[in-house]
């Protein structure tokens, strides 16, 4: 895959309207083998519609075999190389919670977990205490201060938070202090480099007033932490493409990675239809929309085929009003698969139909994901060529070389 | 992609002949979404039985997405990675009208265009003044020399030529002169690295030079610059891999880029048949034959479709008579798709026809881009990958490893 300068290179202004609907998970795979998979399964005249008229293949969102988190699958779609550009969990932690996160900053996931006497884990997620404890443990958390760096403290939900270190030179080389199983103490925070030794001592300090502010707060008397990781700011999708990017996602953790490229985050209410409007509403202020489906990937990751077929069948139903606008180019894909039988992301490609007036013809007569890899024109191709299709499609790449 | 030392270290010799029959812009699009291309219209039959007989596939000049000049397309079709290998316009423009051009020229394109007593661009082509016209104000320019640096100046056609400047350590980060609108100066050159600073000083002082020259020349009464462009010694197919090569083609820019690659350019006439009788004479001299079509491209460019398919009839017709050597491996591609609907170059894959007795069956009835896409044995692969295919069926490269 060609680099960003290559792309940036390549930049063209033009007045064309771009669309990148993710279904997410919405790729999947049949409950006995040699039958149908849920989309196959799934009545969806408005996709089988814009896949007889566009051209249809398969997305692999990092390399063939690897299941992606929805951190790198997102990047990938969005034309970023999911691997040398992949964020850590602590910083996809903070996007989620929609923490305004600086260049800089270095941001860890915290489980409240429970301790015993001699300070073994017991329970790594202190019994799932209800977020509103979490809340309020949160708040007595929060007056701890430690010298070198400021800490910000978010709420996730039931034993999982964020924390966020700012402060001069802070880098993320920094173990988990999760030992992973129960009845041993949690990991000391070690630096894996020497430009992270000085977060490694301030970790160290502020978890040892965190443990006496806890201390009587079974069974959520301490924490662990996991996935350092340090935001550094990413090229955006304007800069990359000369485009301006709307996003439209009901979870907060999309709206994080769309920020993360420099998309602006379009308000909306948490129903599919509010997504619809939202998208009418700001139709003529961006180029490029990306617009999030999440109910698809729940019910995968559910295990419950039925019900992720019934939301396939949802998701089929809003793609009509959204036809209506004066789109040039539509190109629907899901960020990985997730099947109800493995009820988990996995590493099967992605279906994806490419619709616009300058593409060739195939022989997809429905969505499916068989159809896309026995009569897809695309071909099976990496998930990062998805944002050059689109833009060569809406005219907005230059020719490169003469 | 693996790098050129692989290949070359894989180099093997055998008695066999290869042709890369390129059909310069042979891809392209439907009038209206669902219907038939340019090549999926006319009549091939030639065509059609070597892709019947043959393996069928789409090649990606750069990556998908990607709309290439056919200076990097015809590269990656020779096997050389066309970003890092892209040559400037200057360059290729220098290779066009066939200069002898060395290791460490800078060569730039020219306009003349007419500029207004206050130095402001009225015209960027001088009206298009005729060649002939072009061809005596270059005599002119012959006589301006300047300290540093031999300077060479060839006419192309119209208003545009060509100068190649020869010295010592001559570098080619330079801006174009050319304002690209009228009613402004022409820039001046300016360099954008150290090392280019010298050649920089050198062009200022040629053009003040020039200015007085041609300042009663109206409308050509001054000259704007482009694309500067450094040549550096490309290693040749021979070195790469041991084969000896014959090139034909009726325009001297791809007889240039085959120069480039270390090609023996074969003496032709204008017309597809005299193409197929330079190759009839040849044949025993080189291992590969580099043949290029050109109308076909030249049609899609002027956006006529029904021309276009009958000039794909064209090149259909002598497919007959280049068949009847006695060739072990032929590939028929394009460098680049070039549609009529777009009139201009396009980022579709290009359909490829690999003819040998050493490949499998596939499902191709006949030569079409949709054909290729879904029946297609190769699959979707990057141009570069065709060179390798080609040695490999001629059997002119060793197994690698043990």
């Amino acid at each position: 895959m060609p680099d960003m300068d290559f792309y940036k290179s390549l930049k063209r202004k033009a007045d064309t309207k771009m669309l990148l609907l993710v279904a997410d998970g919405i790729g999947g795979l049949p409950q006995t083998p040699g039958g149908k998979t849920e989309l196959e399964t799934a009545s969806t005249p408005n996709l089988d519609r814009l896949a007889r008229e566009g051209i249809c293949g398969l997305l692999d969102p990092v390399s063939p075999g690897i299941t992606p988190g929805s951190g790198p699958s997102h990047l990938a779609l969005f034309g970023y190389d999911p691997i040398t550009c992949n964020v850590g969990r602590g910083l996809l932690g903070a996007l989620g919670v929609a923490f305004p996160i600086q260049h800089g900053d270095v941001a860890a996931r915290i489980n409240f977990c429970t301790v015993d006497a001699q300070g073994r884990v017991t329970d790594r997620r202190a019994g799932r205490i209800p977020t509103e404890k979490n809340r309020e443990l949160i708040a007595k958390m929060r007056t701890v201060t430690v010298q070198g760096a400021e800490v910000f403290l978010e709420t996730e939900k039931e034993h999982r938070a964020v924390v966020v270190f700012r402060g001069q030179d802070l880098y993320d080389a920094l173990n988990d202090t999760d030992p992973q199983v129960t009845g041993e103490k949690p990991h000391d925070v070690k630096a894996a480099d020497p430009k992270s030794e000085k977060l490694a001592k301030i970790v160290r300090e502020w978890l040892g007033k965190i443990a006496k502010v806890l201390a009587n707060d079974h069974p959520a008397n301490m924490i662990l932490l996991r996935g350092f990781a340090r935001y550094e700011k990413f090229v955006t999708m304007d800069e990359l493409h000369g485009i301006t990017c709307g996003a439209i996602a009901t979870y907060p953790m999309y709206r994080g990675v769309a920020k993360l490229v420099g998309m602006d985050v379009i308000d909306c209410g948490s129903e599919p239809e509010d997504e619809v409007e939202a998208l009418k509403k700001s139709f003529d202020t961006f180029d490029f929309f990306y617009v999030h489906y999440k109910k698809i990937d729940s019910r995968g990751e559910d295990g419950d085929f039925a019900a992720k077929v019934k939301e396939i069948e949802h998701f089929d139903a809003i793609v009509a009003p959204i036809r209506q606008l004066a789109w040039d180019v539509i190109a629907v894909t899901c960020d990985h698969s997730t099947p109800a039988v493995l009820k988990a992301h996995s590493w099967h490609p992605c279906p994806l139909i490419l619709w616009s007036k300058y593409e060739r013809a195939d022989g997809c007569e429905r969505f499916g994901e068989t159809e896309c890899a026995l009569k897809g024109g695309l071909g099976r191709l990496p998930s990062t060529a998805l944002m050059p299709l689109i833009l060569a499609n809406a005219m907005r790449l230059e020719k490169f070389g003469a």
